[in-house]
C-alpha cells in the first residue's frame, strides 16, 4: 500500500486529496492516513494542507526503482531492476530467479543483505549506506570467461565512480575496485554452466556509499564514498550511473573488449606494475604485476625472472590493504 | 503403498499373508490385494499360496534402489541413492537438491526422462532400457577442472563395461563412451561455482544398457550393451559395478591422478592417435589427435605442423560415427 501511494504522489507531484487516494485505491481514509504516517517513518517528507491534500516534498533515503530508473536507457544491464527491503543475499536471490528461467539483464537490490557472501566463504557485512546489487546476464560464452566478466563489471564500478564523483577509483584485481589504498566495492561472481558454455553469471556488486566509519578490524582496508568525499551521496543518482557504466561495459565485453578498450582498462588496474606476492600451490611466488591477459589473469614476472599468469589465488599488493 | 508391500517381502524372503500385510501397513486386504497385482503389472513375479500368502519370486525388470546397493561400498559416489520412476531431466533433479544444500555423493537415477538434455542444448532420448542418473560431488576444485571431471567419469563408466561384460568401451573425448565406433554413453556436465572455486558439479550419465534397436536417424551412430553382447544385462548389477567404478575413478581424481593412472586413462582415450577436424571460431583445424593435457583439454597436431590445444568445440574423428 505505501508503495502505491508513493506512487500516486509521484505521478502527480503536486497535491493529492486523501479522498482521491482513498478512491484511486479504493481503501479506507483512515488507512491511507496510517499509511502516510508509515511513509514517514521511513523518511519520506509529505506535507498535508487542508483542503489540498498530500504533497511529496522529499524523498527519503532509501532505493527506490522509479528513482534509480529514471531516464536510464540501458541495452541489457538494468532493464528490470528489483529494489528488496531485505534479502539473504542478492546473490542467493539471483539464483533462485535464475533457475526459474529468469532472462538477462535483471538488477536485484536490497536495502539489508541478511546472509552477505564475500569470496572464499567470506562473509560481506551489508551495513545501511551502501549499495548492494546482483546483476543477472546469460552471455553466450565459455565459463572460463568468468574471471574477465569480474574484471570487466570492476572496471564498469571504476568508471561511474570516476564519473560520479572525481575520485581516482582503480581495480584491485581480480575483484575489488579501491580508492587510494583501501577497498570500496567488493565483487562476488557466480556462475552456472556446462562444461563449454554459461548458463548464467550472476555479479554480486557491493559498494560503500554512505558509511561514516568501519568496524575496527576493517577500519585499516576500508572506505566510502562519504569518507572520500566529506559529503552524502544520493544513492539512487549513483546508482543509475553505475548500471549505465556497468551495461555499457558488460555489453562491449560481450561481444569482446577492443584493444583500445582493453588498454584503458588496464590502465586502471592498480595491481599492475606493483609488487606482489601470490601462494600458489606450496610455493611462495615474489615479483612485479607485469600485465592482464585478455582472459583476465595476472602476469607475474618473479624476482628470480620467471613468469606466472595466474588465474586465482589470493594476491598480496605491496601498498595496498 | 506398492514400495512397502515389496518391501515387506524382501526383508521377509518367505511368505507373508495378506492378513499380516494388512496388520503391518495399516491396511485393507482388499488394498494389498490390488497393489499386489499392479505390482505384476510393473513385471514383479509374487506367488500367492491359500493359507501361506504372498511370496516375491522375482524382481521387475527395473531399477531398485534397495537391488543396486546391495554389497556397495563406495567411499563418496552412490553413499546415497534415489531411483524414480520418471523426472523431467535427473540432472535438473540434482541441481534443485543441491540449490537446497543437498551434499556430495547423492545418486538420483530415474527409469524415465521426460526431458533429458544433451550437450549443446541438444535433447537426449531416454527409452526404456537404458540408465540414466546424475551424479552430485562437490570437490574442492577450481570449475577449470570440470572437463577433467567429464573426462574422469567417462573413464569410470568404461572401467565399468570392461569388467561386467569384456567389451571394448573406449572413450570419445570429450564425453562419450564408444564400442567400436558407435555411441553407448554420454555424459552432460553441469557446474555452479565462483570464480575460483567450485559450489558442485552435476555428472549427468546416460548408457544404453538394453535397447533392442534406435531410431534410424542415430541407428548409425548409436549401440546397446544388448546389441553388442546378444543379451541381456542386469540392469541393477551393472548399475552398481559403475557406481563402484565411478567412486573409485573419481575420489583418486579429486586427490589428483597419478602419472600411471593418467597413462592408463589415455590408453582408453579412442581419439588420440585418430585423425580429426575441429571448427574452432571461423577456422577448420585439420590433424591427428596426439594427447590428452592434465588438465583434459586435447592435443592436436594439424597436418600444417601446429600444435593446438582445444578444451571445447565440436570434434570429428575420423572412422567414429
Amino acid at each position: 500500500m505505501k508503495a502505491e501511494i508513493l506512487s500516486v504522489l509521484k505521478r502527480d507531484g503536486g497535491y493529492v486529496s486523501g479522498e482521491e487516494l482513498s478512491r484511486r485505491l479504493g481503501v479506507s481514509r483512515t488507512a491511507i492516513w496510517k499509511n502516510i504516517n508509515a511513509l514517514r517513518d521511513d523518511g519520506y517528507v509529505i506535507a498535508s494542507v487542508t483542503n489540498k491534500g498530500y504533497r511529496l516534498e522529499k524523498c527519503a533515503d532509501l532505493l527506490d526503482a522509479d528513482l534509480i530508473r529514471k531516464g536510464l536507457e540501458t541495452s541489457i544491464v538494468g532493464t528490470r531492476l528489483d529494489v528488496m527491503k531485505s534479502v539473504d543475499s542478492t546473490n542467493e536471490e539471483i539464483k533462485r530467479r535464475a533457475a526459474l528461467g529468469e532472462k538477462s539483464g535483471l538488477i536485484v537490490a536490497a536495502e539489508r543483505q541478511t546472509g552477505g557472501k564475500g569470496r572464499l566463504g567470506r562473509t560481506w557485512s551489508s551495513d545501511s549506506g551502501g549499495i548492494y546489487f546482483t546483476v543477472l546476464i546469460r552471455p553466450d560464452l565459455p565459463p572460463s570467461d568468468i574471471a574477465s566478466i569480474t574484471l570487466a563489471a570492476g572496471y564498469g564500478v571504476c568508471l561511474a565512480i570516476r564519473e560520479y564523483t572525481g575520485l581516482d577509483a582503480r581495480i584491485k584485481w581480480p575483484n575489488d575496485v579501491i580508492i587510494g589504498n583501501k577497498k570500496v566495492c567488493g565483487i562476488l561472481t557466480e556462475m552456472a554452466a556446462q562444461t563449454d558454455r554459461l548458463d548464467y553469471v550472476a555479479i554480486g556488486i557491493g559498494i560503500n556509499v554512505n558509511h561514516e566509519e568501519f568496524p575496527d578490524e576493517i577500519k585499516n582496508k576500508a572506505t566510502s564514498l562519504l569518507i572520500e568525499l566529506g559529503r552524502k551521496t544520493d544513492r539512487n543518482e549513483f546508482f543509475r550511473c553505475v548500471i549505465r557504466q556497468l551495461d555499457l561495459v558488460l555489453s562491449s565485453f560481450i561481444v569482446s573488449l577492443s584493444v583500445d578498450e582493453m588498454n584503458d582498462f588496464k590502465k586502471l588496474c592498480a595491481t599492475v606494475g606493483r609488487k606482489v606476492s601470490v601462494q600458489r600451490g606450496g610455493l611462495l611466488i615474489e615479483g612485479k604485476a607485469v600485465d592482464i591477459t585478455p582472459g583476465g589473469e595476472l602476469v607475474i614476472l618473479s624476482d628470480s625472472g620467471t613468469e606466472y599468469t595466474i588465474n586465482s589465488g589470493e594476491v598480496t599488493v605491496q601498498g595496498i590493504y
